[in-house]
């Protein structure tokens, strides 16, 4: 079985993202910072700044990371807050999400799957990864739950250059105790990439 | 002028100490892994494990950051979890200490200046440290005071691969927002060191 790997990235005081987060600015009132190292640079949701490309070591980390997975686990929120990508999956592979709300649930050939609870989601997230990783990402609330659960073999933050003093923070609640272990850095100018190993 | 350094550890999560930090225990249950930087692998409250010493790229980062620093100043909370450090000063350089029990206050050559205000405080530092840098030490509170003030030209977060749960939280209240700039990171198995300029 491959792992789970759960993956996101956080400002310095530990936010995923900026107050206000919702479509058309899914990272919150001043969130973009939190992607400059995305896109290779600063860009703006009101489209001052275009987006650029990931540059350097931001894609030796993103490559390198994008390489081991097979599917994807994301919660309703994130969904949400992305438009749905246009209704088309982006990923290179299946993605799986978390909600309540199955009534709309895109066709089948979108690349996403609604499911309504934690336990289902992830086994057909492990299942449809085969023996790839699966990608945990957004929103913290999933990534929280799967912490939780004991599922995450490696914890993957990326921490922007900073302090957002206002939105989603990625440990909200989480009152657990975990040993972690670092098992690879990438710093660039724009992200410090930090992947852990969850010890259990 | 020389600069203002905000210096701490923190874990994964954004604590700067386990629950119940004090004296005998400076870094409250389970906060000892926050340190193990410092004393270059594990060791315990308990003396069940002893400290040794720092090493590595901790080493570099420690030596590199103490070589700047003229003066200190820090919370009276960590001067007493730390018992005083047996009222004699170890530091390089004169340690000012924001309290307001002036009454038992230590004697001049203990190293240590009981100052009751913030300002004062930064002054007082800033006057020691000469050319040299001002080091903001712990508490949490006494950080955000300066990060507040707009007085910290450099923030160097040292995260440690733990997810506490629980304790003190660097940024608990702060509601500000700062763009910050990474100067240079410094990574080993024990933490991963962030040296932040501050923009202003």
């Amino acid at each position: 079985m491959g792992k789970v790997i759960a993956s996101i990235t956080v400002s310095v005081d530990g936010y995923v993202t900026g107050p206000d987060d919702r479509p058309g600015q899914g990272l919150g009132v001043g969130g973009e910072r939190l992607h400059y190292w995305v896109m290779g640079g600063p860009w703006t949701y009101d489209g001052e700044h275009t987006p650029g490309e990931v540059a350097g070591a931001d894609k030796d980390f993103f490559e390198e990371l994008v390489a081991e997975i097979g599917s994807g686990l994301i919660g309703r929120g994130m969904y949400d807050a992305a438009g749905a990508w246009g209704d088309t999956n982006p990923f290179g592979g299946p993605v799986v999400v978390l909600t309540h709300g199955l009534d709309d649930a895109p066709p089948v050939e979108s690349g996403f799957t609604f499911v309504p609870d934690y336990a289902t989601a992830i086994a057909r997230a492990r299942q449809e990864a085969g023996d790839k990783a699966v990608s945990v990402g957004g929103g913290a609330h999933v990534i929280r739950q799967a912490l939780a659960a004991g599922d995450v073999d490696e914890l993957v933050l990326s921490t922007a250059p900073v302090v957002l003093g206002a939105g989603k923070r990625l440990f909200e609640g989480f009152e657990e105790d975990l040993d972690l272990e670092i098992l690879r850095v990438h710093a660039s100018p724009l992200a410090t990439h930090v992947r852990y190993a969850v010890r259990h």
